[in-house]
């Protein structure tokens, strides 16, 4: 579609010069708050908010429909970012998919340690429900780390007994914590962004010591039966294209409904460069028709089908 | 979607009788031919034809567009199956894509051991472009045998030097011989249609003796690079379901465009059951959006799109 624009965008990314030490969390929140915070398209009116106790955005689209409503969880390693470095993705997808979003301020690692972000998650989506949202119009999407949390939060709310939302989307899922994708190894090359290092210290922060392969701080490594339809989004220029992978792997085996995409000469979660990458302006759109074309789905047993004609098998 | 349909198909699935002694591929033909064909839609327009030195069948849908051609390979483990066989599969993506369709007899093992199918499938191949057929307007698709031999078709045609067609769609694709993927196990129960060794007797068939992981008998071990976009769909229900899942995993490694659908509780190839289950309708409707969408897409020399703006980033 658009080498050229995957090239320069490859050479912008490696051109970021790099520390010599390692930054601080608070150093690395504002580095990336600068080179990554978008504004919300114009036909998108961004409100502060709370939602399960969290502060979040509330990003509305012009003429939304009044039903269906999206949850999404912003990426970066569970110890940066914010929904205000993630208003252009968040409000983008909201705006394609025509849908009212919350995106929620989740509390940070390494003051937070997990599972502190699946706690807010699971009462972020909780909230939605006590607020008389119905789940089949509900849906969910997260980049990177807020991919993971967003599948975390799916399965936290399949533990709690709540109902599942209509479908998630999640672009670059990070969903292995032990780093046991053999793309660690085999894409560091590739990434324009990450190495296996810049991964890793990640997840020293968010779990330290603890499990990580806990199911709800890597579901990869989780029972994935009963999540609803998901769409998976990665590049190939990516240490994390193996995360996607196999959580799509996972997910399709345990009879969820599961689309893979894996974009050639992409790098992570390259759906933040709409606009100004082919590739990312149609994976949104993707995404978007993914989500909408979820919502409300008739519920199976509204349904009665006549049976396949035997004759003919 | 559509759960009574797709309890319904594996009920009547499974009530076929199986056989006490081991079918001839004689019987295994006339009994598949029995199961399986059916007409194509009343808007494609049949013609017995000749492609790469074989028996083919056109299917030209009413209407369809003078630019644009599908190549179809059909399956039957490369023991069983023809174009008639598959009339009713190839004509409904034909007839939804709007594109004139060649279903090609390819030469059937034992008679026609390895690697007769792929010499075939590379003969229809040149055949196109020898007549003069731009490659960007040719895209092939394949159904479990066909599937892989559609993929080994593709690497024979780079192999030889010549371009690739638009994009390939491949059917519940069967791409590994040695049957190394863990569904080969973990999905046995869960298939109405094959066992192991169901599967593994195909192989004997067809590779006998031979090397079993060459990659053009399984392009699953294959270099994909270069191939073009790639669309792949299985149910969650087949012992296949690796063959499909560790397909795409490896062409997206290797920056190749690729689309993984797992659809939960469905068989082998359910796009063979247009018109009675939604999922197969819903299937072949996305299978034949996506050829269409890469056909004749614009080379990317064509393009000057504007870099990315550095600031932003």
């Amino acid at each position: 579609m658009s080498r050229r624009q995957r090239q320069a965008l490859d050479a912008l990314l490696r051109s970021v010069p790099r520390s010599e030490t390692p930054l601080t969390p608070a150093e690395q929140r504002t580095s990336f708050a600068a080179a990554m915070t978008r504004p919300a398209p114009e036909s998108v009116t961004v409100r502060r908010t709370v939602l399960g106790g969290r502060p979040a955005l509330e990003l509305e689209p012009a003429g939304a429909a009044d039903r269906g409503r999206l949850l999404y969880l912003h990426g970066g390693g569970y110890v940066i970012g914010s929904p205000d470095t993630h208003t252009g993705l968040a409000g983008e997808l909201a705006a394609r998919a025509g849908l009212r979003t919350t995106s929620v301020d989740y509390r940070l690692a390494p003051e937070h340690p997990f599972p502190a972000a699946v706690d807010d998650g699971l009462a972020a989506y909780r909230d939605l429900l006590t607020a008389g949202v119905d789940p089949r119009e509900i849906v969910v999407a997260g980049d990177s780390a807020g991919g993971g949390l967003s599948i975390a939060t799916l399965l936290a709310a399949r533990e709690a007994g709540l109902p599942q939302p209509a479908a998630a989307v999640v672009f670059s899922p990070w969903v292995d914590l032990t780093l046991s994708g053999a793309s660690m190894r085999t894409k560091e090359a590739a990434d324009p962004i990450f190495t296996q290092a810049d991964v890793r210290a990640y997840a020293d922060l968010y779990v330290g010591a603890g499990d990580r392969s806990h199911p709800l701080a890597s579901p990869v490594f989780a029972d994935l039966s009963g999540l609803p339809p998901l769409l998976v989004q990665v590049g190939a220029n990516e240490v994390l294209l193996d995360d996607a992978v196999r959580l799509a792997a996972r997910a399709g085996a345990a009879d969820v409904e599961t689309t893979l995409e894996i974009g050639p000469g992409l790098p992570h979660v390259y759906q933040t460069h709409h606009g100004r990458l082919d590739e990312a302006d149609t994976a949104l759109d993707r995404a978007a028709h993914f989500l909408t074309a979820h919502l409300n789905a008739p519920l199976e047993a509204d349904l009665n089908p006549a049976p396949p004609h035997p004759a003919a098998i």
